[in-house]
């Protein structure tokens, strides 16, 4: 069997990349001197209005991807609201900022009243648990844009940090720890890769007999197993926002643990990460196994059992982690010029992928 | 032949109203002491952090509609990014703020280079004519959620607004009048209905000379009248925000003059629009004819000429009226129950539209 990979899916990420490097130089030409940060970051960041430089407004739009095909074919789509709102709240997390205020985006070829209740409760139960206000949305019919019988969810969430707490990896320095926090599955990243792997090819009644399917390693279907809400960091990590020893932190997303920490990473510096310092969890084994996908794809797609990563001072990464009661120390920064990241996910020499 | 409505193009607005007042319910749980005003306005409106009440945010979230479609047909998609944002900065107008920030979302089946960097050169021009500045967005390939070989361009703007200058539509009193102000063309509304009429299917060859035909009223073709961008009101009213006289401010797109209007009026106020005060622009005329489409729902579904509207004290319209050198009074506000909107588009008793 030829291994499966995510150009073959039709996501092609390298492309993407390109594309998106070429358009951030056009982007730039908007910048006034209230964008305090440049494009690449986990969040926008723009001088909160009338604060005198004190604050910083942070903001994200996002969506959640192909996993909504997964909500699709079991019939549950509050978890879909979650995962947005979650999502959102991580990436602004990463920039050092707590949420004010969300907006989401519906779009459909046709409204169906069921789900999209379905979705805001999702998304009001968790903007209410991280305090964060739904101030509007749009709801849109989009005849010949959208496929039948799906939809797509995206949402903006703004939030906001003391300027001088801002958190863009810029203080990481030689010698910092890297603290990887568990995930709770895929989060919302990698679908389409694991919906091939899996044979979800969207025939209704061939994708629910596999979702039905109970690993031998779980007591739950692959359906609940792969549509576990996008977990949150805010609650855990609320306390130690402004920390002296917090250096970076990074939302583990599209692109993995790689080039998502290679977003904060400044020159001089390298972070190291040595993936056989945690368990990969079984989900990702089953869907590496049944797509023969290679373990270097795996770690360029999902995020691998890591949902979020702080990189800090030892002490402060130490008590962190004594605090908290999870995570692992997954690798430190070295001092070294490109590549900013890498990881090794093997005991041979080849098995290094780095961004 | 039956005529057109929108219903029948796949899009049920009255539906859709229905859904959306039961869900604005479930979103008001998250709503804090910070959010300013309750849905329904063209934008949420929320405390800005650190300014202890002096400032509030104004954010809105949007997407250009099936208006990409012409512009797929037409191969032309620059205007489709100054759309996006003109749109989005009318509705912060609407509330009487000024935008900061923009952040957009693309999505498609499969990454289309250069569609992707004619938005993101419209986007850019239509931001930096504005001050407003672009600060993230997000570019999905999500195979399987969207239509082949087109794509969905969706938006967040966040404005600011001195709080004591939010508009909301709570001032207008009985004896305010009504200034509209011309549209350009339909906007970003209206388009799967549009479509129809002209009988753009999505079929290339058979699309593209529907949009080669010039009218007998133009000297341009179809195509350049659908993807004229839509036009922004900033520029026009940027000095009379703050203005006492001024009571409320409506943008005119999905849902038309009405619904739109009806969205600011306060309880007692009803606004009274004669549509015999200007004249209907030819193309939705020849819209009309094409796809014999009654003319209420013309008026429901189509700006018809006014594109945004601005109500207030009778001095300061006719100074506004006399300073922008354009507009017309439509109409004026007198003490009454419901409806809050009564438009009148004929001369017999029947051809009135309510909210």
């Amino acid at each position: 069997m030829e291994p499966l990979s995510y150009a073959r899916t039709g996501v092609d990420l390298t492309h993407a990349e390109s594309v998106k490097a070429r358009i951030a130089r056009t982007i730039e030409q908007t910048f006034t001197s209230d964008v305090l940060r440049p494009l690449g970051l986990f969040g926008g960041i723009f001088a909160a209005p009338g604060t005198a430089g004190e604050l910083a407004l942070v903001a994200t739009i996002d969506s959640v991807g192909t996993k909504i095909l997964v909500a699709n074919a079991w019939g549950a789509h509050e978890g879909i609201g979650i995962d947005l709102v979650h999502h959102s709240a991580n990436d602004l997390l990463a920039c050092g900022a707590t949420p004010l205020f969300f907006l989401d985006y519906f779009a459909a070829a046709r409204l169906d009243d069921r789900v999209l209740e379905e979705l805001v409760r999702g998304m009001t139960r968790a903007c209410r648990d991280l305090g964060c206000a739904l101030i509007g949305g749009e709801t849109a019919q989009l005849p010949g844009i959208y496929a039948p019988n799906t939809y797509d969810l995206a949402g903006c969430m703004v939030g906001v940090v003391p300027t001088q707490h801002i958190v863009d990896g810029s203080r990481i320095v030689p010698g910092d720890l890297v603290l990887g926090l568990p995930s709770n599955g895929l989060h919302t990243n990698g679908y389409s890769l694991a919906r091939a792997s899996l044979r979800l090819t969207g025939e209704p009644d061939r994708d629910r007999a596999i979702l039905e399917e109970v690993p031998s390693w779980s007591d739950r279907p692959l359906a609940e197993l792969l549509l576990v809400p996008h977990r949150c960091y805010l609650p855990l990590l609320r306390e130690a926002i402004g920390s002296h020893g917090l250096h970076g932190m990074a939302h583990i997303t599209g692109g993995g643990l790689v080039d998502n920490i290679a977003r904060i990473v400044p020159a001089g510096c390298r972070v190291e990460i040595d993936a056989r310092t945690w368990d990969i969890p079984d989900i990702f084994r089953e869907i590496q196994r049944r797509g023969a996908i290679d373990t270097s794809e795996m770690f360029r797609v999902f995020n691998m059992g890591i949902g979020f990563v702080v990189i800090g001072e030892a002490d402060f990464i130490a008590d962190l982690q004594s605090r908290l009661g999870e995570g692992w120390v997954i690798g430190q920064v070295v001092a070294a010029q490109a590549p900013r990241v890498v990881l090794r996910y093997g005991a041979e020499d080849g098995a290094v992928l780095t961004s």
